[in-house]
């Protein structure tokens, strides 16, 4: 009787990470990594399972009914695969408050899990960068953080036409909202949400919609195209607006400016962002690609982090970049690049007896943080030639009974097809110098 | 009304990494890669999560019923948060087994679930250094392995008496059960389990337990006492060994000769590793330390690797390291590093007018790869030193309205408590000198 075997396929929405993706997924990792120490940001994680409490409090219906990885423990607790890093971060802040020296920098690259259908961009499982800054309420870390995400980009060799940062600011909405169009909060919250939505909906679809949630006022959709269209040069026409608000959108652009920035960052009232609790600045960075026409990432302020946990106020700014988005904008703008194994050396096993001449000669390599892949059969040379190429090896070091008793060995370069006896050290240093 | 707030306390048997558990964890982590990669091993990784039937198939219903965190998704299949990596592998392995050249050399540091009871060296979520390879069915793979796990720690600066790995092969076990105690399957399967936990129970026990299990012999206490006495130079001695078992433990160990590791590994046949899974050799590395007297980790051959997946055979063989474990070790042997912000360098705001010529500086710091904390808010002098100091910062740059106007900079070394005036160039240049 055959007996039945196992799919192969991975769970749906995930990516299972050969060699050769793993070599690209350290290198994205890397990289954020090296931007965000270069600003003083320290790493953290938590844990991928949290009370399903942290995230029932903090979001929405729609992810706790729906997208979220909910299950009951075996001990009967209600838990969750974290979809997002903020509850984890805000808890581990809460727990230590007293004890971290403020600011706050800190940043991680969790995996995150979202039950929603597989799509471009969009995966059951991805890995997301969190930048964030506690404690520090002034515009100075609103332009540290816009500096930073530009900085990552930059670090993989985007151009500064490649993407664009739109920034509005909470208050912005909420003010023309209240007092220039006098909604009341429901229709406030509704008219967000449609011009959240407004590149995905046709004109007609979105005029029809705002008359809809504002049929009390004829000139709405007219006063909210003039609300889009302002610039902070002409940010006081919006009606309803506080000094307050405009004094903080002019410090900021005005900042942005003498940190040469201001030819990427643009003043956008239009930008929402879907999550509730952004309460200052709110920002996303556009590709520009008009084949990646969308947003890349974004974030903002929130000035109760911790309400959850603690009856004490934090204010925090922060961001997330995923690394499905990222890869995206990086393939569009040809960013992506060759990561090969060229850095391994090979050493082919000729016959048995020279095995541990070859292991010492390994060794010495190794000790200089010189990679070495050791034959343990010996084969035809050819085969193993084959192999190293396969392989993607650039160096091979072939050791037969004459090299092994002269200490030599003779160094191959398959990149330049060309090769030299060499002592043992002298091939070493060579190898060492040519590394990428 | 008060409003109820949330604990922030994380969830049973996991940890949250605050910025200074993240520096030793990448630091545990950075050192296991290295020396795994210079091997010439690939790293590797699979999704959290995996059907069910991954576990269900491979490991005895304990697990699948209690240890592991398994539930159903929402969209109705039974899944399961990995609690071992083989699986995965296993499945990679088997999905690609015609485009990979072999030998295949892998390595992952996934994190892994088990429901428990948390405890000593146990938790819910931990880390494991999984290494492997695959396609070399030659005891010249059982001496790399062995090599590399004992590179591991020697690289955490480890010395040679720190540790011992003890040996066996499971045809050992089986020949000796079968051929010399005459032992039925499933008595034989019951005296393994009582080998594997001696050191758990008393000798009387012990001695009652064998005794239960093999009531026909009453010799059978002192053949196995004989057997557990063995070593590689009186193996002929153990009643029941074929002459190919003992062929291939005489050439690993006189392999391990050759290699100069015969001072570290034993040959000891009491080894047993829980898995049914082992095929050929196995081994266990312990801590000699009486602080810490236990089983660090272990692995072994397992011949049929892919079977659940496909007919063809791929014999492998490779280990795992826990994070928890290594720890411990360390720590044990004083060999945890001190890990500090030392190399940040931070620059204090004396006052708001010097935000941006500061900014100038850290960006020419970064730039060069010196990691910057730049305060965002003039303070007094002593308390932004204050927070230098809590955060570990050795280096600081102070940056007043003359020394704005000079180009210079006043660095100051907070360790050997020094200061001097320097050119922006020139302080640069002097901190990269110094950087650990």
């Amino acid at each position: 009787m055959k007996e039945q075997k196992l799919t192969t396929a991975n769970y749906k929405g995930t990516r299972d990470f050969f060699p050769e993706d793993m070599r690209l997924r350290n290198y994205l990792f890397s990289v954020m990594k090296q931007v965000a120490v270069s600003y003083g940001y320290e790493e953290y994680d938590g844990p991928m399972i949290e009370s399903l409490d942290l995230y029932r409090a903090k979001t929405g219906e729609e992810i706790v009914g729906k997208q979220i990885y909910n299950f009951i423990d075996k001990g009967g607790r209600e838990v969750a695969i974290r979809p997002e890093m903020t509850p984890t971060v805000a808890r581990m802040v809460a727990s230590k408050l007293r004890d971290l020296p403020r600011p706050i920098r800190w940043f991680s690259i969790p995996n995150l899990w979202r039950y929603e259908q597989p799509g471009h961009g969009r995966l059951r499982e991805h890995w997301q960068l969190n930048v964030d800054m506690f404690g520090v309420n002034h515009f100075r870390a609103e332009l540290e953080i816009f500096s930073l995400a530009c900085d990552i980009l930059f670090a993989f060799g985007a151009s500064r036409n490649s993407f664009r940062v739109k920034v509005s600011h909470r208050s912005l909405l909420d003010e023309f909202f209240k007092s220039g169009l006098k909604l009341k909060p429901e229709q406030g919250q509704e008219v967000s949400k449609i011009l959240d939505k407004k590149n995905k909906i046709t004109g007609d679809e979105y005029v029809a919609l705002v008359s809809k949630t504002i049929p009390e006022d004829a000139t709405a959709v007219s006063k909210i195209d003039q609300f889009l269209a302002a610039t902070v040069e002409n940010i006081q026409t919006i009606p309803g607006l506080t000094g307050e608000t405009i004094q903080k959108i002019n410090d900021l652009f005005s900042g942005l400016k003498d940190l040469g920035l201001s030819d990427i960052v643009d003043f956008d009232p239009s930008v929402v962002r879907g999550f509730d609790y952004y309460t200052g600045f709110i920002f996303e960075i556009f590709d520009t690609s008009p084949k990646n026409k969308r947003s890349l990432y974004g974030g903002g302020r929130y000035d109760n982090l911790i309400g959850l946990f603690s009856n004490e106020e934090l204010s925090g700014i922060g961001f997330g970049l995923g690394d499905v988005t990222l890869q995206n904008f990086l393939e569009t703008h040809g960013l992506l690049p060759n990561l090969s194994n060229a850095n391994t050396v090979y050493i082919p096993l000729l016959d048995d007896t020279s095995f541990f001449a070859a292991q010492t000669l390994a060794k010495q390599f190794r000790a200089a943080s010189v990679a070495v892949d050791l034959s343990l059969q010996s084969q035809k040379m050819g085969k193993q030639l084959s192999y190293a190429e396969k392989k993607g090896y650039r160096w091979i070091l072939i050791l037969g009974e004459e090299e092994t008793k002269n200490q030599t060995v003779t160094l191959k370069d398959m990149v330049h097809r060309s090769q030299e006896e060499l002592k043992w050290d002298d091939a070493l240093q060579k190898v060492r110098t040519e590394l990428s």
